[in-house]
């Protein structure tokens, strides 16, 4: 039988959701791990509100108060849903009660920020991860174990883009629960903290570290109203950064993100070209990885849509049968899967707060160089 | 609050995953349904399976014997997945105990078979469903509003196919758990039953009944080793089938279904044509829509792939954001929305075992068609 | 140097002007074939018509008569381009006359009619070859390579379809240059000797001898204005034809065409499934070959995109450089140097009259067979 | 009838060849114009190909000396294909003869090096054109008719690659016919001037001026062996380039060029999205433009894929039929006509030497700012 492990949550928005779902379902699906979540505790702004996702997800309990989740005894496991600016004073507080820690990303506004959240873990000794879970897809984790296996060869170059498309219109407000990402107090960043650090997360994960970076953003709305003041405020945030860079391992980088490519809700891409062979992925067909091998016969060489849903696939024999996809919502229960297997195993699921921290370095240095129009090496 | 509804499922295999799934999770993404599923108990031929089965998926209890679960007074939904040939004993008993029924398609080996399952649901009052799942993958859902609208005009043209490979080998077996549907005995036909019954649900969801058929079928591999006698055995079942028919409402349709179509795993796509607009999909890639309207601007006319996924279209707002991808097992949880918020309403959803009779009346007359080597009429 | 040979077009429409261009391009790519054509005749039934032609496209002389070509000693090579109730008389006398002979598709209206004229060819012993282009698509011939080196093992299914949208209009009239493929009376039938010609052709060459067909055609638009008599008149061919076949090996084909498939100019498609490996293609994207091979590794198989441009793919090496593709109106260019080049070593270039014949044998099945309603086999 | 004009190639390479196909062809496909063609003399290095050249395409004489096409008063057009390199010198005697010039792109090595050439055509009053053969593309044609009309809205992103694989291999030499282009005394620079210069002449044809760019810049194979000179050399081409910009009109771009993306042979993209809509195209399916209208209606909304072979679609007037699709070496056709039209009308086709110019100024800023790790200014 599954141990049972308490899981508090702190905040009930779209991450909350996707958090809480993972929780439910990991043990039918992933009944191996010697562990079963079970939902204790949630948190979040308001009574109302709070009980009624508690109703909704089957948690034990609600509070507005995340202090009385730290106080708890009971739970094991506190999971960080919240706006980003709150993100280091939950997590100190939640290492320092011992509990394992599960923090949405990007890990803090910014790499000096994050820096005592990793001392915190570290010094307390608990279990903790950062969720970038796209590296659970299993075409993204698929694609990983291909480059490990050395099919690409020398690596020549790195290629991603996140595409969106939601805040073209200057009536989108900023700040408050729905758009705080568009407040940089709250965000510490727009599209770079929000949408690359997904690609740097991936694209260090696959082909190593970033040495050095060269980016420029802009932001393309001035002004939004602001939720939170019932102001007209001027934006702090990037609505679009574009940089290029150089990998330790000597390929070069080449990373774009914006909210105002219409047309785009959720393009997340990547392409890696290696001297023989090439990878690449969309998350708008999350299910299938383009595989290119120059070592085909010449006759029947091209781009492989390889729909990654047969059983020997990551992850994929704990879902259906093959041809069937799964979604987005599955790669969180699959982060989950690997946390508890790395509590259960001692070794510790990747990211990690400090390997997190890596990409809040590379956030850091992309902002960097945007104001100062230069190159700008990352902090190592 | 939602009223509790306690659960009897009655087989542990494929279906009885993706329908428990469904049960679990309903409630946390349609609360507005007013009905919320408790996983009672589940039923299966091995005690030691079953009991497994229990635990992972959070069932209060384990039985062998399905008598039990009619006999259960607490027990308000039964739902069906065992093999074909176990559906009418089982509903007919459900129906006189009362119980609503979720049945998995086929309804039954033949018409023949599903006639009495019908008379005995429509005679005890009570709810009943058969599960064509794919009505409500969100793309086909849209497929069907869009024809509703008129959008197509005069419809000319049906065409589905579903197509897979995983029976090329001669060393899979009939019979047994894992490839009872290759046994004629407990699925009653091949293709047609399995792969094309949900071609043809669709179809005359989308465009009405089928008048009458002319059909093909193939045995490619003559011979299996049964493993429920442990004996080759002849194939009875059809590896293939392929039939051209015509609508009630005068436009051709085109179907085919295999197991031998290497490459293909689950490859369930269809096209409809209309006078001013076309429609195409494929399980494939289940989250995009094809459409084509004559009517564009012919500076821009094209196919459209639409990705399903914004909020406005159909079950999507209760998932995640714009751009994010549900999967298959999701498709279970929406009938079952439609199922409860039917029963709420008193609208029963579709399809009734009563609509599904006209798939299998279908299917009989593909088979009998192939048998004569000429057109059968369907019988209405 | 390369020996001139004059040649004479009858029919200076949609044909005419293909054929044109391959015989004024052909030495330019073809340079190793050892003749070079020259345009010496175009012969058409308006005078105007006929001398705008040659001098858009180089012919030394034009006329009226085609009986004049037939006279002409000097000329080498007669190039039937007209309405198929003309391919007979006029290609029958140009083997009397000892010319060469290309003949567009489909060979004649009906086996019957074409009968004579093979015996015409064959009792002459001029070189003639029916213009079934789609053959010279390189990616068509890479299929064919393909197959024949045996990398699909058995066959199981053969696939094709050719779907149009242009005569959905009532308006569309019949008869005259630009519409009489919609006269029974000039084309012998609709989209059965069309189209669905050329589907067969390809997949004979591919797969082998059809044995019998059934078949289901329908005319969805009963009138149409005739443009050579000025009334509406019944329209006598066939809109739409389904068929489905076995062929001598055993496999299953299942064959559609339609010119009212709103949103297909010219989708002709094909795929065909073996044991071991399956090909797809699409004439929209002509110059890509699907492929899919079971026998690779499976952690990267998948449906391959096979981009056929590179020099060593089939015929590409004559044209530009690899990624860069060619067009529709190139086919017919590899179609003649495959016919000079059969005529230079005595080694007569595919499919001659007598080839073509067995197709007009299975559209004259599949006819029968629809107006009759049962199988009907396919004369050998 | 057609005026002939007399035409002197230099240069029997590739684009010898793709122009001499336009030359010999354009007359019978865009028979408004009112010219056509004669294929004079032909000049290349080597007197043995040369002659064979004039054989094979129908040229009434070669030569091995350029001044000789100069010298020739009957020549009316000089059509430039040879290495980057000689361009400058014969285009300003081509200028000084009188004679109307087409060169290939880019116009020279570098600006300054192009300048003297605007000088000397503007000076001579002669037409002039430079080969950026893919504005003629139909689809990219199509593409800018669509931005023209206002459809994008305000402009946010262009973004653009042109990638390839060839030079992988470090035996891939430098120097020489074949490999001219990897030499930077011949070329001038790398991907740059090869390739990106296509992307930039799109992008700003499109987009409208370049502002400012910051570039990076590497040689992965820093020696190959020198065909002319036997020896291995230091490469001094950029093998790879990435750069982002700003657009005067207030869009930011991001373009990457280089031969070493496994998998992708001539893979030129371009995207650019606007307030309300994005389009979308690909060399590798050069008949398809992508296309996005957030106006649509939101249950039919989604990228559109549109097949550019209607007859109503730029150019395809002038070839086959709907659906039926043409190829790389048309492109040149296309210019051709257009250039030849615009000397009838004296309204000349772009991009003339000077249009030209600009490209070839934002190439200079590319590789400045390569060198200098910072963001350059575009000469205006």
């Amino acid at each position: 039988m599954a141990k049972q492990l308490n899981v508090g949550i702190i905040g009930y928005g779209f991450m909350g959701r996707t958090h809480s779902n993972a929780y439910r379902n990991v043990h039918s699906f992933f009944s191996d791990v010697p562990y079963e979540p079970v939902l204790k505790t949630i948190c979040g702004l308001e009574e109302k509100e709070a009980k009624a996702f508690a109703e909704r997800w089957g948690f034990k309990s609600h509070t507005t108060d995340w202090h009385k989740v730290m106080d708890d005894k009971s739970i094991d496991i506190v999971d960080i849903c919240v706006p980003n600016n709150y993100h280091a004073e939950i997590a100190i507080a939640a290492a320092k009660a011992g509990k394992m820690i599960i923090c949405e990303k990007p890990l803090a506004r910014t790499g000096k920020e994050a820096e005592p959240m990793v001392q915190a873990v570290e010094k307390a000794g608990v279990a903790n991860l950062v969720s970038f879970n796209y590296r659970r897809v299993p075409a993204i984790t698929l694609a990983k174990k291909l480059i490990d296996e050395g099919r690409l060869g020398r690596i020549f170059h790195y290629r991603a883009n996140f595409l969106q498309d939601w805040t073209i219109s200057t009536k989108v407000p900023q700040g408050g629960m729905a758009t705080w990402r568009l407040d940089v107090k709250a965000a510490g960043s727009g599209v770079t903290g929000d949408l690359l650090a997904h690609c740097i997360d991936t694209a260090m994960w696959q082909n190593g570290p970033i040495a050095s970076v060269c980016a420029m953003t802009e932001t393309f709305v001035k002004e939004r109203m602001n939720v939170d003041t019932g102001k007209v405020e001027p934006v702090g945030i990037d609505d679009a950064c574009t940089f290029f860079c150089r990998f330790k391992n000597g390929s070069l980088g080449n990373f774009e993100s914006t909210r105002y490519a219409r047309g785009h809700k959720a393009l997340f891409t990547f392409e890696i070209n290696g001297e023989h062979a090439s990878i690449g992925w969309d998350l708008h067909d999350l299910h299938r990885l383009s595989y290119f091998d120059h070592r085909d016969d010449s006759q029947v060489r091209g781009w492989r849509s390889i729909h990654v849903t047969d059983g020997d696939m990551p992850y994929m024999g704990h879902w259906w049968v093959p041809g069937l996809q799964i979604g987005y919502g599955e790669t969180f229960v699959h982060q989950l899967a690997d946390f508890l297997d790395g509590v259960a195993k001692d070794k510790p699921a990747s990211p990690t707060f400090r390997e997190a921290l890596a990409t809040q370095y590379v956030c850091d240095a992309v902002l960097v160089s945007a104001k100062n129009g230069k190159w700008e090496n990352v902090k190592a």
